[in-house]
């Protein structure tokens, strides 16, 4: 599997309100791999907010998103979405 | 039948929580022939997870995607989808 | 009528389980002037499936894509859209 | 009314099962000044099918096709639709 | 005012069944200014059509089109939209 | 803010059925800064119609907007989008 | 993270009448790093506009955009969406 990369992880995660998404996504988007971040809140509870975090790069590590998440004090509910390519291979409109 | 081509597949599967949908992505992305796995949570459901894995690629194997899916656990519940073409035909947009 | 070509024919099918869509598509792709076959599962009832048949190609012959289709032990139910052009006009946006 | 051209016409017929939707297809597109025609099949009521049909050409003539549409037993329950243009003028994204 | 021009003007229209949309759509396009015309049927009612008629040119003159449907019986019944330009200045997506 | 530009403003209006729409979007067009206009017919009611303003241009005034739109005898009932921009930087699609 | 970069930040904002929209995305597109801010009227709720305020930039700075709407009057009540990336990696299509 050595020419396999994910290029695209989107997760359901709950968060506490601190820190912001704003923050959640910087430091997601420091990880090696890791291209661009896109958050979106999804509903806020009381002191919890459910938002989805969609992460784009060239071989995304979900050890080291997980890790990064919950070093905030937010858990990843489901994984949602996960898109992966074989390097080299042409892209596909409306598939990534 | 030597020039028809399988350029996609969408399969409707239940699995267990484990591999995560990541892991199944990465297993059948390795197959030969396969270009790009594109896989969504529909629904979880206490210990199973049912979701929609599309596969891409120049030339697809129904039979080895398929035991790639078993032996991680999962079920095929249905094929949703099939595009063939003949090698060498022009792309129509919004056909594949 | 010499120039006139049938580009598109989308039929709805019900079929026995067996072959899956994937032998269907592959069969009607292997017919003379078929370009691609995409096949979308509608509905499935008990050992009945009903399913979405779009041929594309240079020049259809519903014939033989009907020979190939009762082959499988499939009956079409309708045609629900079929596109005609005359050879050499311009293609039109969202009109094929 | 010279440089007025007809290019687009939408019509609501009611037919017959016999001709199918393709032959009359074939059938309007075989008329001077047709490009191509589309029919999709809206409803099918015991031995009538209601169906639309949409003509595309340079320049088309409403007579021709109605001669056509009823030749095959069919009959045109409205325009729903018409698209003419001053020949020369540029055309317009979404206006045809 | 110069060069302020009328560049699209859609109209809900009332009209008796005869002309058919086809005339009324050819009358408005042999106007001068016009460029093309589009018109839908919305609804049939007993000897009424309900249609919305749309005019794209370079500069138009509501009250040639008015005119034109009048003359064939037909009412407007309201302006649904105008666009209005200075000649020269860009042209925007979506905004036209 | 001497490179702070406003490049578009949407304005639900109230205006008495005269002067018509197309009149209001010529008028407003006429004004500097002003590149177009586009007016939708949101609502009739007896004596009052209900519209959607949409001015387009490199830098509008709202002050001279207004002026032009009250010396109809409408009103603004509310200011219901706003695009600025800094002079110069890259434009975004679907961002204005 | 000295190549982290916030590009784009969603907020909704609930603020007084006065000043308008147009000053308050005037007053945010004059901040350093914004290229463009799109404000939209969601609700007016009696002396209050609840309003959704998009900013776009090379790198945007929440401290600065949360100052100048408080200095207006009005309340942050949420982050909606976050988008930051790594500098210089590729833009991807929908995802910003």
């Amino acid at each position: 599997m050595e020419d396999v990369r994910v290029r695209k992880i989107v997760l359901d995660v709950l968060k506490p309100m601190e820190p912001s998404i704003l923050e959640v996504a910087r430091n997601i988007t420091a990880l090696e791999g890791v291209d661009g971040v896109y958050i979106d809140l999804l509903e806020i509870d009381k002191k919890v907010e459910n938002v989805k975090i969609a992460v784009r790069g060239k071989n995304l590590s979900y050890f080291e998103i997980n890790q990064v998440i919950e070093s905030t004090g937010a858990t990843i509910h489901s994984i949602d979405h996960a898109y992966t390519v074989r390097e080299g291979t042409p892209r596909y409109e409306g598939f990534d």
